[in-house]
């Protein structure tokens, strides 16, 4: 990868950013509903910062199709409410127990955890409601936004975003195999990122072989991202904690379970079954094509 | 209310119950898509009992539009499967720390804490799956569809249900008024129930104003079932503790705020007003009108 084309995408997903920044900002600020202290403990985290991948992916797919950028980003703004309270569950002190994300202190230690176990309800309702209102004017077919909808409900439930967490504490400190860390990233991360790609497809009305296909690429990143975020962890704890690295076999990571430079291959293999997907969408796919390879930049 | 009326709505309300736990047992059994220990902390709360009043308000609305019980039937599930969702984090130890629920441990009790916030936000994503599910084979219009999701997506989120919970917590132990007791009322309990007579209307394709109707009903019914709920509790108390009524001025609920007779002449008033709302329906609302009266009969 050359640095201008890395110069490119880094530029593209700062204002893309931005503007999911400014949206979600309208989103809190429009519904007054809540009480003011439950409002802060919602976009607290939400606002805390975070690459905003989800909702960029959709709006991005959803322009293959020509969408209505306005209409979609109501559904992009979901995916982000999601992603954030999935974090801020995973950090309660009953399950991952952290204290920060994203450099901050994490909603139950500013909040509490009653709230912040609220907070989390609260941004997931509120995400199906934005699902729900998205194109409501009538520029998306009604047919494709309860399709969405559906598609967003399963990637999230029990045999997706929520199993993904189950699994994950259910192998802590357990002696696991590649079998179980391939099925905790396919559902803590895959699901929700092909989601997210699917659904701004689905939102434009895109046939079902281009929303299969985008759905394809989606899940390849989800893939490899989670697998350069192994990597990153287990390089960085081998630099800064002089452990070398594999020590900890039984960890749930692909570095732990197959080694360091055979993680960085599989990255790699995933990295090109979403070039791949992308194929028959030519030029168009160019800001897709180069954050698959920005997504795993810093590990292959 | 004669005995034999009294007889014929406790009847109704144990053969509609039957009807949707068969349906719940369905919705568990159908979707393998979760852990076995996951399914099971999923389905120990929902099958531990219940009155299953949200999906019977949700299918008899939805019976006055002549509408297919079988395409109504994911809807009415779901509305369920959100009350549980709602009451096993209300049970959580940071919140309301309650080991038992309808006479059971309760779900945390028996899966622990993550696994029980985890298993709600299974069942709250779960209810939005089945939603979007409702009619899918072309029974029900996609526009009636994405309304009822959004009008639940509503009923629930931090102005509704979540925000019940929210000022529950704010409130307790802190000197309150008539005022706030009420916006907890109308939050906590009325927002899920409106919600439900609504949906069932609205996925039956009623008229704006017949939906309006229905909803103000179910509105009335649901604040006089709390204040129901609460000078049960305070007879409850004075009976069990022997505790003076209303010596716990501060607490949040309606005898305590204006004491037991007035409470009971409220309660009436909302079932008169519930009573009302039916009127134009004319027969077909026999069933609702009975349920009105249930809902307070043990207690004024």
């Amino acid at each position: 990868m050359t640095g201008s084309k890395s110069m490119g995408i880094k530029e593209y997903l700062k204002e893309r950013a931005a503007l999911v920044d400014n949206a979600l900002q309208k989103v809190f600020a429009e519904d007054q509903s809540a009480e003011a202290k439950m409002r802060e403990a919602m976009s607290h985290s939400v606002m805390a910062g975070g690459k905003r991948l989800r909702p960029i992916l959709c709006l991005e797919s959803a322009s293959f199709f020509d969408a209505d950028e306005a209409a979609i980003m109501p559904a992009a703004c979901a995916l982000e409410l999601i992603h954030n309270y999935s974090l801020i569950h995973d950090d309660l002190p009953c399950m991952d127990d952290s204290d920060f994300r994203h450099g901050k202190p994490s909603c139950h230690a500013v909040f509490g955890k009653a709230n912040a176990v609220l907070a989390g309800d609260a941004l997931l309702t509120k995400a199906f409601e934005l699902l729900a209102s998205a194109g409501a004017d009538g520029q998306i077919p009604d047919r494709c936004r309860i399709r969405a909808i559906h598609e967003v409900a399963v990637a999230c439930g029990a045999g997706g975003l929520v199993g993904g967490q189950v699994l994950d504490l259910e192998y802590e400190g357990k002696e696991v195999g590649l079998a179980e860390v391939e099925d905790i990233h396919r559902k803590k991360t895959a699901a929700l990122l092909t989601a997210s790609v699917k659904t701004g497809a689905i939102l434009a009305a895109a046939g079902e072989a281009e929303v299969e296909r985008l759905g394809k690429y989606g899940y390849s990143i989800g893939r490899a991202f989670q697998i350069a975020d192994d990597i990153l962890d287990e390089v960085g704890d081998s630099k800064e904690m002089g452990k070398p690295v594999g020590a900890d076999q039984h960890k749930a990571t692909y570095p732990a379970q197959i080694g360091l430079e055979p993680s960085r291959e599989k990255a790699r293999e995933f990295i090109q079954q979403a070039h791949t997907a992308l194929e028959p969408f030519g030029d168009k796919a160019r800001r897709l094509h180069d954050l698959a390879d920005f997504i795993v930049e810093r590990t292959v």
